[in-house]
C-alpha cells in the first residue's frame, strides 16, 4: 500500500484540504470556509469533521498544515496569522496529533508553497529551488536537497524584505526599499493608482467604472491584456523590478529553477519576460543560464500539497 | 592515529601551505614564492618538493587547494585565476594528484576561506555561516550543515555581485551598483581619492606624501585611527553600504553567523560597527539577534586551513 499524506492549507476565506500520494498527487479533496471571526476552536472541530469525511483518510500516515504568519515550526505553534485574527499562539500541532492521530507538521504558507513547487513544477528533479509568491506581500521559500530550508530560527527565505532600494519607500517591517513594497498587491495598486491620476488610462478607468481605489493587480492584468500602454508599463516595471532582486538572489545561491506564484503570477505574460531580461541582463551568465524561471502551472494547489509533503 | 590535512592557498604573490589536524589546527606550515610570470609546471614543481619535505606529509590523508578565479571544482580544474595569467584550463587535480598519492580537491578561494571560518572562527559549532572576503574584489562562501554549498553549478556566493544600488555603478560583471563596486578595494581607494580630492583631508595627503594614487584601505585605516574624520565617514559609508546587502541576505538565508574577512576587514574597528548598526536597523529582529556578525580573528590563515579542510 502506497502512503498517503494529508495536507491542509488555512487561507483567510477558505481552508483547502487534500490527501496525495508521495508524489503530490491529489487523491481526494474539499474545503471549509472561513471567516475571521472564527475561532480557532470552531475552526479546527470543521477542519476534522471534514477530514474524517474523506475516504483516504483511514491510509493518510501523516499531516501538514500551511499557515500564513509567524509559525513556531519547532513547536507548532501558531503565534500569528494575519488571516486568523483571534487566533493567538495556538498549539496546532499538538490539538491536530491528538484528533487525528498521526503525525502532524505545521509551517508557514511560503515554505509550504515551496515545498509543493519543488514536487509539481519540479517533479522533484532539482536539487535547489526558490519559490517566490506574489500576494498581498511578497513571500519566498527555499528548497535544498529536496527539503525546506529554514535557517537558524526558521526565518529563512524573506524574498520580500530583500532590499530592492535601500533609499527608498519605508517597509511595514521597518527597513526601507523592500521588494514587497513595491510590487506586493498593495503597494502595486497605490502606485498603479497615483500613475493613472497623472497619466491617464482610459481602458483601466472603464474597467473599474472610475472609481481608482479598485484597481488591483487583477484588474491592472486585464488592462494589459486589452492592450493598455500603462498597464503594460506597470508590469514591466514589476517584472524588472523583481528581476534584479532575483539575479542577487541567482548570484548568491546559483538555484536550479525560480518558481514565480501567487495571485499576481497571473499577469504571468506581462510579468515573467522582464524578469527573466533582468535576470539575463544582471546575473553572472554561468548561473542565470542555468536557472529556470517559470510561473508556477500550480498555484491553487501549492499549498495544499505542499503542506501535505511536509509529512512526508 | 588522528588524520592529518594538506592546504594549499595558491596566491599570487606568496603560496601558503600548511598541515592541519581535522579541527583545523596547523601542525607545520611553510610557503613559496609565486609571481605572475611562473607557468603552472614550474610552480607546481616548487610546490610539491616543499611539501614533499614536510615532516607531516607522510600522515597526510587528503590534500585540499583554493585558488582565486574560475574553478572548476566538479573535474578539479583551474580554468582562469586573475592571481596566475599564465593559468589556463590547469587540471590541478590531476596533476597534484600523481605527484602526492593521495586525494586532492581543489575549490575557489571564497570557499575555502568560508570553511575556514567555519572551523576557526566558529569551531563547527554552527550550522549555517556566510563569510565574506573584503578585498580587491568582494567574495563570498556559504557553509551549510558544515559543508560548502555550491549550488547547482558551482557558481553560489558571490556576495560581492548582489545589488547595493540597481542604478548605479556599472560593474566588470556588467550589472549595475554591485556592492563590490562600492567597497572592494579598488573601488574604495578610488572613491576615496575623489573624495579627498573634493573635500581634503591633511592626514592622509600626508600618509601619501601628497601623491592620491597611493590612497588604499591600509591607509585609510591609519587615517582613521589618527582621527581623520574623512576617512572615518568612508569607512561609515562602506560599512552601512555592506550592512544593506549583508541586511537581505539576513532575511534571505537566516544564518548563525557571518564572518568578515581579508585585507580590508583589517579596519574592523571602523567598519564592523556600522556594519552591525545597519543590519539592526534593517533586518528582521528574530533574525538579526540569532546573527553574530564578526571579523575573522584569522584572516591569514583562512585560506590555508580551509583548504585543508576542504579535503576532509
Amino acid at each position: 500500500m502506497s502512503k498517503y499524506y494529508l495536507g491542509i492549507d488555512l487561507g483567510g476565506t477558505e481552508v483547502k484540504i487534500a490527501i496525495v500520494d508521495g508524489n503530490g498527487l491529489i487523491q481526494e479533496e474539499t474545503s471549509v470556509a472561513n471567516n475571521k471571526k472564527l475561532d480557532h476552536k470552531k475552526l479546527i472541530r470543521k477542519i476534522i469533521a471534514r477530514v474524517k469525511a474523506l475516504k483516504y483518510f483511514q491510509y493518510v500516515s501523516g499531516a501538514g498544515v500551511g499557515v500564513a504568519g509567524d509559525i513556531d515550526q519547532v513547536n507548532g505553534v501558531v503565534r500569528f496569522s494575519p488571516n486568523l485574527p483571534l487566533w493567538k499562539k495556538v498549539p496546532l500541532e499538538k490539538i491536530l496529533k491528538k484528533h487525528l492521530s498521526c503525525p502532524v507538521v505545521i509551517d508557514n504558507d511560503a515554505n509550504v508553497a515551496a515545498l509543493g513547487a519543488y514536487f509539481l513544477d519540479a517533479k522533484s528533479k532539482v536539487n535547489n529551488l526558490i519559490c517566490v509568491t506574489l500576494g498581498t506581500g511578497v513571500g519566498g521559500g527555499i528548497i535544498l536537497d529536496g527539503k525546506v530550508y529554514r535557517g537558524s530560527t526558521g526565518s529563512a527565505g524573506e524574498i520580500g524584505h530583500m532590499p530592492y532600494d535601500p533609499e527608498g519607500l519605508l517597509c511595514s517591517c521597518g527597513s526601507y526599499g523592500c521588494i514587497e513594497k513595491y510590487i506586493g498587491a498593495s503597494s502595486l495598486s497605490e502606485y498603479a493608482k497615483n500613475l493613472i491620476k497623472a497619466k491617464g488610462s482610459k481602458i483601466i478607468t472603464k474597467l473599474v467604472n472610475g472609481s481608482l481605489n479598485e484597481v488591483t493587480p487583477k484588474v491592472l492584468a486585464k488592462a494589459a491584456e486589452m492592450g493598455d500602454v500603462l498597464a503594460k508599463t506597470i508590469w514591466k516595471e514589476a517584472g524588472s523590478k523583481l528581476g534584479i532582486v532575483l539575479a542577487g538572489v541567482i548570484n548568491l545561491l546559483n538555484p536550479e529553477i525560480i518558481v514565480i506564484s501567487g495571485g499576481i503570477s497571473n499577469a504571468n505574460n506581462f510579468l515573467l519576460k522582464h524578469i527573466r531580461d533582468e535576470i539575463r541582463k544582471r546575473a553572472f551568465k554561468t548561473s542565470s543560464s542555468a536557472c529556470k524561471v517559470i510561473v508556477s502551472k500550480y498555484t491553487h494547489k501549492l499549498g495544499v500539497v505542499g503542506a501535505a509533503l511536509l509529512a512526508k
